[in-house]
């Protein structure tokens, strides 16, 4: 379970897991800007992070910087797309075509950050022969054996909460082993199966509720 | 800024806040299963969290189970609702009826979950007048005068990232005081609006790079 030995790279945390990306977007708009190395501060101070802490998150995906002069640019976000996965093509089969699924799909992005939706699957007819962004989407029946003939590893979930347990253990049985789980249900899956949750409600609560508190507090003073 | 001296309550962590719509969801299903009392080990095992940071979550709230009986579920969710401010109907734009705004317009359990999208803007003049579930899709330049005059104070912002900052300057000029941005930009706002950030594509990255360790380690084994 140890990590090789010769590797620069540390085992990221999931708070720097979530600042990379967004270094490296604000990197690709410096670049584009023609701007050829930065510094830790100056990548601190537009995303509003302490300097400290962006050295020692550039530095897990084995980059330096040099004194005076900092970072080349380039090479930055080569090293983090590649720390990221983002070179990788990782091809994924999403479930549920409604609406959030529909928007899934019309993602270009996606794939650019290492995700690609190759089929959508549904088990409403209306929906099924049908496609989005050159993505058609099949029968639910069809997911278990494309999944296995194609070795896809990652599935998209976008399915009514109601269904999502039923649909999961599907997807399980089909040797996904990695869900982005966009519904508001916490998934019962074995040890070896990742899920990442992204739960939009859960998003809308903590905002209403720190507006709730501002309030709170103004009413207060 | 202290709190009032006479609550029961207090202020809520940014993880417990993301655990309690959890909690509400199970309990909800729970008593739709006509279910009357539940105690925080059951909920605990459910949910696979631990019971003692179900009491403490639940203890935020002000609600109080019985030894040996639990919670009366009838109770608990009315507190956590109430706790959680769903009871009240927060009214919010939308801003940016691309895919992911249309799918944010198309949710009908946001309004259960306390948010209201009232009106949705853009600038494609093909999407203006349209409307969605009921939501009316209008120029962006009546943005300003409607949120002065209906008094809305949320917004959620589903713009290309390349328009993020300057919308987001926008709507911070029409006295926007909390922004659910689902764009992967930073944004940079004054100290007094809240900004709550869902990047889709931090989620993504978290999940690759976790698929992509799980490889090496066992790569390793």
């Amino acid at each position: 379970m140890e990590a090789p030995q010769n590797t620069k790279r540390t085992k990221a945390s999931e708070p720097t897991l979530k600042r990379l990306p967004r270094y490296l977007h604000y990197l690709q708009k410096a670049q584009d800007k023609g701007i050829l190395t930065i510094s830790a501060p100056v990548i601190g101070k537009e995303l509003q992070c302490d300097p400290t802490q962006v050295v020692k998150d550039l530095a897990t995906t084995g980059v330096k910087g040099r004194p005076r002069i900092g970072y080349n640019i380039h090479e930055l976000i080569q090293t983090i797309e590649s720390f990221l996965g983002y070179n990788r093509a990782n091809e994924a089969f999403l479930v549920g075509a409604g609406n959030l699924g529909m928007a899934m799909m019309s993602y270009p992005d996606f794939q650019r950050f290492g995700l690609k939706i190759v089929a959508a699957f549904d088990t409403n007819r209306d929906k099924i022969g049908r496609s989005r962004s050159g993505i058609n989407i099949l029968h639910m029946n069809k997911f278990q054996d494309l999944a296995r003939r194609l070795q896809v590893r990652i599935a998209v979930l976008t399915v009514p909460h109601t269904v999502a347990q039923e649909v999961t253990d599907l997807l399980v049985a089909s040797g996904i082993e990695a869900i982005w789980n966009l519904t508001p249900s916490q998934l019962q899956v074995p040890e070896h199966v990742i899920v990442q949750n992204t739960s939009m409600y859960a998003n809308v609560t903590l905002l209403l509720k720190k507006l709730q508190e501002k309030d709170e507090s103004e009413s207060v003073q």
